[in-house]
């Protein structure tokens, strides 16, 4: 067979499994995570041997320390799926949910149910660790997946998924709800996008050029995350302490994640006060810093920022910071170089957290807090799928819910249009 | 200027536009409404005008008294556009509403913040009264919108679109919010469908080539609706009368539209009563209908029905019938050719209301109603921008709502994560 057909027979039967799986309570759905999480650890010795060969294989291509440490299933890595699992058994389930009913003057009663997308297809770069996370949250949300994992962890996530199906058929649940691509050829994720007959929505997981790959050739619908940009605007009313240790927390915290500060804006007013202190502490933590013009007269001895500063995607101790006259030229800056991600001011002043709430347009928007809160875990929705920055369907996280979407469904007593 | 730079300056404009029109108040939007609506009445005679040049273009052309039909911008059509603006300003807004506020362990309080989606394109074929409704639509949910309608309404178009424009200026609101491609070449459509720097979501509205079209060629964000293939299952526990009458109204009381039934599902321990009186009265009201060969046994003289008949949507006086052994036998017979359009059930039996409710997977679902009703004004949306059949983002009938998309914002009080 080849990868064409391959990949649409996976799609078919993904279809099947996901409408008997819309069809599966809360209850089955949770004992067959469960049961997954407990035959991880059952199968460790298996999963970490076919996981041993794509390390051993990565070894011998001189991949980097990191890269090789980003594959590898230590027990550690292992345990944390497992619990992954439970966590996600433990969230509330969306499927079936309805958010009010409404009567019409014929008596229908109008209410949006909540339903499982159908089948998702997810592609993801590395880290094994995808595999068991996308499986756990698409088998609680109802939905069918078809994984498309990288080439050099081909093994790793074969044994994974394969954990996952015994996992699903030993708790009753159709084992091809969780289904994973066996082959390296790239041809296989343009098989997958073609299959818009079956599949309902792409996620695509990795680098730009991935994400801008599968947007550009994808039939089916793409829910994806470019980059995170994110800015703090340090107004001229905020209190500096608070504005430092936000700061400091949004850039050193964990630097090379989307949620991270890349652009710093200043108000003028505040400028004299808090940049030289901030930058202390900044250096300190071995931060480099890249300055406008304005900022360069407070602190002469950085690095001039250039154009090619304000959009950059640092994922690193390096920091863009502009210093503004006025709310306007930092709300204007946001606009002009936002990847729509993640925003935060610090002020102590109403109106302006009022406005910056209301024009900042961006998927998580913040007053006085860290940009590292953009996160499903630390706004309350659990475990996530990524941070959507395309406004459909999903903007930010996308936990359980944004794995669903609602049909109407209208009780009548025999109504017919006049 | 060629077609490519209009159309991406046009999309620029509107993105500023659309930035502007987000922070209007609904008194603003509502004002600029009812002012359009003025004005369209104020303009008749120019409206009409223009309109005649489309009406002799098509006449020379031969186009048939139906398509003239639709063009023709009579007194009624124009005042009946300028009343569907009034109603949209009289629909509640969804901008700037938060659904629930959710407080996490260290204090943040977070919330869905409704906005708009930004800019959308929208393309249309024919009836000029789109670019109103449309563009009444997007201004009251705070998008702006660049409108290609069909060529041979250009002149039409292009006058209603300055109405509106002047409509929009006079009431202080940027006038670009509303645009239209003033050009009748097909590479227009193209060039719009590259605009994803600027366009956040592409609404076709027309027949099913356009359609495909549309979703094939275009880097945006798509809202379709391919046809409605809706089904009616009369269950063995139906009220015959109660049947008898949706099934009527179902078919005949507007069997051009989306919404109307295309195949009769009946259970097989009902037939025998049913069949018989529903075909007379079929017949009566001039319904063609065409029988598998169950259903054929109880109706000899009726059409055989082919395998080409369960996913043909007629439009038109016909109607498939497919007699069943079980529930489980609808159920599947749906799966397999519904467009995921409007299902309905008549029964009395409580347990397969509510299976026929969870497994039937189209957009709109009725236990007891006829199929006509998914509509958005009689679910009680208010005026809509059609129905998607496509699970994301929005899953039936567009209104306000599935025009804007949820931020989170986030209110700290100087928290950072550890």
């Amino acid at each position: 067979m080849n990868i064409e057909t391959t990949v649409a027979e996976m799609a078919k039967a993904a279809g099947r499994a996901a409408r008997a799986l819309a069809r599966c309570s809360s209850e089955e759905k949770n004992s067959a995570l469960n049961r997954i999480a407990e035959k991880l650890i059952e199968n460790k010795a298996e999963i970490q041997a076919q996981n041993a060969k794509d390390v051993d294989a990565a070894k011998n291509q001189g991949l980097s320390a990191a890269m090789i440490d980003r594959l590898t299933i230590t027990d550690k890595v292992l345990s944390t799926m497992a619990d992954g699992l439970r966590e996600v058994a433990a969230l509330e389930d969306p499927v079936g949910s309805m958010d009010g009913t409404w009567v019409r003057p014929n008596g229908l009663a109008v209410s949006r149910m909540r339903i499982p997308l159908g089948v998702i297809g997810i592609i993801y770069e590395s880290r094994p660790n995808v595999t068991i996370d996308a499986a756990g949250l698409c088998i609680k949300s109802g939905n069918a997946v078809i994984l498309r994992g990288g080439s050099e962890s081909l093994h790793s996530n074969q044994i994974l998924a394969e954990t996952v199906a015994e996992g699903l058929a030993e708790s009753g649940l159709p084992e091809t709800a969780v289904s994973l691509i066996p082959v390296r050829e790239r041809e296989a994720v343009n098989a997958l996008l073609n299959q818009d007959a079956h599949v309902d929505l792409i996620i695509p997981r990795g680098g730009e050029g991935l994400i801008r790959f599968v947007a550009e050739n994808s039939k089916i619908p793409v829910l994806k995350h470019y980059k995170g940009v994110c800015h703090v605007y340090v107004d001229a009313s905020a209190e500096t302490g608070m504005a430092m240790e936000i700061c400091m927390n949004a850039k050193v915290q964990r630097p090379g994640v989307c949620n991270a500060m890349e652009t710093l804006l200043v108000h003028q007013d505040a400028a004299q006060t808090f940049l030289p202190e901030m930058a202390r502490q900044f250096g300190r933590a071995g931060v480099e810093l890249r300055g406008c013009k304005k900022t360069r007269q407070i602190l002469p001895d950085i690095i001039p920022a250039t154009e090619a500063d304000w959009p950059e995607e640092y994922l690193d101790l390096i920091l863009a910071v502009k210093t503004v006259a006025s709310m306007d030229e930092a709300l204007a800056h946001i606009a002009a170089y936002s990847s729509q991600h993640t925003e935060a001011i610090v002020t102590s002043h109403y109106q302006r957290a009022h406005r910056f709430l209301q024009e900042a347009d961006s998927s998580v928007v913040l007053v006085n807090a860290s940009t590292r809160f953009n996160d499903g875990g630390q706004l309350g929705l659990g475990a996530e799928m990524g941070i959507s920055t395309s406004k459909l369907h999903a903007f930010g996280p996308m936990g359980l819910r944004e794995l669903t979407t609602t049909k109407f469904v209208v009780l009548g007593t025999g109504q017919i249009r006049t």
